[in-house]
């Protein structure tokens, strides 16, 4: 045993035994049937990404949550070599080229760069892993799964309408009724800053400041807002210039109007037209405070709701600029990522799952006399007619080996005898009632199957 | 546009569109339904492990391959700053704690030490991505697939059969029919090696050599044996005895006999009859030259060979004292890699990949009068049905909207003008034929699907 060796999984992240996996496979089984159903093709990016595709997209805390690899040899004692003489010492940048996956947005945002014969409006759905060096906490994780779905090459708000009606539509599917589609704009956001008297550059701190609204409220955000240098009267204006938007009419009445935020209510409003025709329906809403964390929103952001759990089940937005970032042309895009983990948590907890089928169906025995060469035979006529069977490997007594099939909770047990293998026939007994009887192969092959 | 970043993907990393993910799903669902139809139940590992779980169990050059993720902030700085002082300074192992998996089976081993709960029999198969920092080259990519399958907690050689029929009956339904799997013995070679008066200690360098026996040829061989140290009449009485075994009854003779490699022989016998039950039956042969790199196996070792591709399809073999290192107890255990990435590259240089669908069956289009909500209407309607719908997100002429349609290579337009929408039909057009009907929405979703 080797001294120190742990055997768990790193800090945040999680192995996945089989009943976890199927949990899992039928999350994902709907929402890339449903994904597909919208149009959108698969794309996967690899898990490394270069150093320069991920640094300055998702702001100062995305930056610093980035795992980063380590240079390797020659490269490594060169920087290690370089660095003793340098004013400041090493630094992350000299040690580390390449870093793991942050979201699956920025990659697409390269991938768009770089395939040139991609359709106009590019529709992918991406389902990957990705990876934050964060403080792990319940249903956060530092590694956890994203499906994301997105649309290049257009600004209409169609676009927008869709991603969220098929992030609707997969919730639906997996039996969520009572979650909302919490929307914004992110220029409603911005005018409401301005007009709180907020300068342009303080902007982006106001935002994230905001986002966490719901986790630390009002006094938290003025607090949160106060340590970033912005006047307490500010920040008291800022949240009540939101909170007058929830009044009934107010983002009619804006878009109504010629001021800043009309814009953005105009295509809030047109979007809501939009998503009341889709699955998105019953659960799109505006809500004035949502502000999102992540520094790429340009337009219209989302985030889902649902009773019961702190933070969210996914979000999305428009982001026209990001693409820009990695060509000369910019291409607008809009896209929606909903977080596996926490769609799992909330369906654990409110027991959402159907029966999932797992596992071998028959554990084939054999008695003493009989060679473990039949038991080979007689499981490969088994799986070729479809039934998944296990041999049992060692040679043991009958008892042992149905006290075995118990254990692992198999419907069946075949058992072979000298008669059987005479007979080209197996003993089958259905472990749950403990009627055994005799069948040919094939026909046992349909009953493990029933 | 930011200068300097490439929006390729890092090198030996891929990209992969919507066809080649298809591709990788079709092979992945063979492999998956086969392997459960053998018993062997679903597991994950997390991409990122501890060092102490990776370090030690592949062998030097496995260690020097490992990814290496730096440490975070503070403890990044006490490294660097504590390695300031010491005598060879910074080290690899002071700047990092975790790396990213290389393969599966070590984690299997971690696994099993770390899950008490498991069946007596674990049978466990899992599909995931491994990273090695090697040279790209053909068919060799640093990030990629394996789909392994291992039995732990029996030493019978049924279970080596096992997972040798498994991987033999996924490549038999993906249509390859002239693979061999090649097998050998980790003590037969001991043996060999010892006789060849081949020290101990040199036994595992001697291993590394004799692995590359394909690739190098006896003379390369020869060379990179006497550069290790070995003398040439060694490694030249290693290379005749090794051919020595190529002659037909030599297993046979050495197992009758008690000399120290008559118990490898007579497992391999013993596997054999096994496997001539199973569908390894014609594609199990004896290699006495096959030696595998990894240091871990201890019995049987396989590799599957075929036709018109250097190197491997995949490979394996029984580890009997790996799971020891991670626990007091030793637990005997046997399994078998698929390579996902040389069995794509195989099947598409044969063009062995059926038709498989991707991308939406029919394109909504719709007049300049017609409002986009009604679009999304319809497309939900023909979703509801089981149809993929892509809506034409902008307002353009519709022989814009049919040309994109084209280049989409999509079956169907269906087309909504105002009296479509008034009648609550669509126009829907077939852009093989260019026939043109109106029909019920029901109809067009199964006339799409058809």
């Amino acid at each position: 045993m080797s001294k120190g060796t742990s055997t768990k999984p790193p800090s945040g992240m999680r192995d996945f035994l089989a009943p976890d996996v199927v949990q899992r496979r039928h999350v994902l089984g709907v929402v890339q049937r449903v994904y597909e159903s919208f149009g959108f093709v698969p794309l996967e990016t690899p898990t490394i990404e270069n150093l320069g595709t991920l640094l300055g997209k998702y702001g100062p805390e995305g930056d610093q949550l980035l795992y980063r690899l380590l240079h390797r040899r020659d490269k490594l004692k060169r920087a290690i070599a370089g660095g003793a003489d340098q004013p400041g010492g090493l630094t992350e940048q000299d040690l580390a080229a390449e870093g793991l996956r942050y979201d699956l947005t920025v990659p697409l945002a390269r991938v768009v760069a770089n395939y040139k014969d991609l359709p106009a409006f590019y529709k992918r759905y991406q389902i990957q892993p990705v990876w934050r060096a964060d403080r792990p906490a319940r249903g956060r994780f530092r590694e956890f799964y994203q499906c994301d779905v997105d649309v290049t090459g257009t600004a209409s708000l169609v676009a927008d309408a869709e991603v969220c009606c098929a992030v609707a539509t997969v919730l639906r599917e997996l039996g969520f009724a009572d979650f909302k589609i919490l929307t914004n704009h992110r220029e409603l956001l911005r005018a409401l800053v301005a007009d709180a008297g907020i300068p342009a550059e303080q902007e982006s701190l106001a935002l994230i400041a905001l986002d966490k609204l719901d986790k630390l409220g009002g006094d938290g955000v003025k607090d949160e807002l106060g340590e970033k240098g912005i006047a307490a009267e500010r920040a008291d204006a800022l949240l009540s210039k939101l909170e007058q938007m929830r009044a009934p009419g107010a983002l009619e009445r804006l878009a109504e109007g010629d001021g800043p935020g009309a814009r953005g209510a105009a295509e809030l409003l047109e979007l809501f037209g939009y998503a009341a025709h889709g699955q998105a329906a019953e659960h799109a809403t505006f809500d004035p405070t949502l502000a999102r964390g992540l520094s790429y929103y340009t337009g219209p952001i989302f985030e889902i709701q649902v009773d019961g759990l702190a933070g969210s089940l996914g979000g999305g937005g428009r982001y026209d600029n990001l693409i820009g970032m990695f060509q000369k042309q910019q291409v607008p895009a809009v896209g929606f990522s909903l977080g596996l983990e926490r769609v799992l948590l909330v369906m654990e907890e409110r027991q959402m799952f159907p029966e999932l089928g797992i596992g071998p169906q028959v554990l084939l025995c054999r008695m003493g006399d009989v060679p473990a060469s039949a038991a080979i035979s007689v499981a490969s006529a088994l799986r070729a007619a479809g039934a998944r069977v296990e041999v049992y490997a060692d040679a043991a007594p009958m008892k042992k080996q149905l006290s075995y099939a118990n254990s692992l909770e198999v419907a069946f047990a075949a058992i072979l005898g000298p008669q059987e293998v005479a007979d080209g026939t197996v003993s089958l007994k259905d472990l749950r009632t403990g009627q055994q009887e005799s069948c040919m192969i094939s026909e046992a092959a349909r009953k493990v199957q029933d």
